[in-house]
């Protein structure tokens, strides 16, 4: 049987990979540049040109599919996951880095049916590292196979996280705290490169054992998820249970032991949902 | 007048290059991991052979100069900053990284004369990507010129600091503090790639605004201080005043403002010096 979603996927290594062209030609380029939730929140021109590129693009080809855009819904547009063929799309995930010409930006779609992950695509287009999954097939960078680390031993492991852009005391108390336990368990090391969806990269890939944020958005992880699943690696909330892709909360380890591991360290806390209700202004 | 040191330098790109090859090597094999300071400080047979190879090359070729690197040193050679023409050495900058096969690991090989630094030369070796600076003739990635941030708010900035490895709870403490004080001046964020002599190049680069850091060793910093000075960027202690390449301290950044910044918001601490005496054991 021909796979359903071939189709859609292809079109989403082409989008990812004309827009990772449009970000790099930015990056040589001046930039505008606004805050959004905060001063440390930014969002420029490009974003939303690229965003507007991949969703016309999109309707064009499949109309009857439903878009989740991290600029459509900063714009207004709701941000709820239905059974729909949903693309759930990030289109400069490490804007920041962006900005300052930090080597690790991505494109990041992935996309949904019945709410589960069929695919994802994530373009690190600094690097020109094309990371693809597609559900039951496998995770892949630049055509080689990704598998990730079979490290058992937090220990022995490196573990991504991300301070975030969120500067509130009671937020930041919570994210060091983590960070400072999981640190002296001891780790190995602690990294982060500052766009979610290249950290979740990193776990397909083997270089770090797990990733885990809070504050992140469901277009940050989306296309990373199902690239982490097919690489052999779990997706949980840090209370534990079932990975839910709307609650702003993110374990990728690439095993059970290394995410349950963390769940005992993390302080948890609960942003905003994505698909909360929006309040009228 | 000729250059006196560009022999010198053009061995130690050369010198770079090939030990950047070894380590690209190493990290498609298997290696062999021993501990030094401490459960999360790893070295392995790779910075070994890779100082082996640096250190007999330039006894060779420059049987005058003095040589101080992180392995000679581990296994006991005094490590004091003399006048005499000097190479100070990390063979593999980034070992956590390169055991994980994290994308960034530095050849590090600075050179200096009268206690000043005259060359710096950092391979980046997984992204392929050649730093050098000679004092008075500017900084270079790849052959092109390399020049700092010119923002003067820190508030506007990305600033780079790691970790480290020593996980005892005091110095933890005042890590985890000086982090905290400086994200929250706000910083547009905080990145570190886990190598010190990147880290500097990043600098240099622009992408960040500044790198500071406690616990690193002169052989982690010395080529990354010519390059950063060489790209227009300042050096400072975490107190204020002139770097001191054997303290275990520095600041790099690409204006004063910045340096000065961060000089107030560290919680700074005093490591046992690179050129303290060796104790009888």
């Amino acid at each position: 049987m021909p796979d359903p979603w071939q189709d859609a996927m292809d079109h989403a290594v082409a989008l990812a990979r004309k827009a990772g062209s449009m970000v790099r030609d930015a990056v040589q380029n001046e930039m505008t540049i606004t805050c959004k939730s905060s001063s440390v929140d930014l969002v420029t021109k490009t974003d939303q040109k690229v965003e507007k590129l991949i969703i016309e693009s999109v309707k064009e080809k499949f109309p009857k599919h439903s878009f989740i855009g991290e600029e459509s819904v900063a714009a207004g547009e709701t941000c709820v996951l239905t059974d729909d063929p949903t693309w759930i799309v990030d289109p400069v995930d490490g804007t920041t880095n962006f900005v300052h010409g930090y080597p690790f930006v991505a494109i990041s779609i992935g996309f949904a049916v019945n709410r589960k992950m069929e695919f994802g695509v994530v373009y690190s287009c600094i690097e020109d590292k094309m990371y693809t999954a597609r559900k039951g097939k496998g995770a892949f960078c630049n055509g080689q196979t990704l598998q990730v680390s079979d490290q058992k031993d937090i220990s022995q492991s490196i573990i991504a996280t991300e301070f975030g852009s969120n500067r509130d005391a009671e937020v930041v108390d919570k994210i060091f705290s983590s960070m400072r336990k999981i640190l002296c368990l001891p780790i190995h090391g602690m990294r982060g490169v500052g766009t979610a969806a290249t950290n979740m990269c990193l776990v397909a890939s083997g270089c770090v054992e797990a990733y885990y944020e809070i504050g992140i958005h469901c277009w940050d992880i989306a296309a990373g998820a199902a690239i982490v699943t097919e690489a052999g690696g779990v997706l949980m909330d840090v209370e534990g249970g079932p990975l839910d892709l709307m609650s702003r909360r993110v374990i990728a380890a690439n095993n059970r032991n290394i995410a349950e591991r963390i769940v005992k360290e993390i302080d948890a806390f609960t942003p905003l949902r994505d698909d909360a209700p929006i309040e009228p202004k």
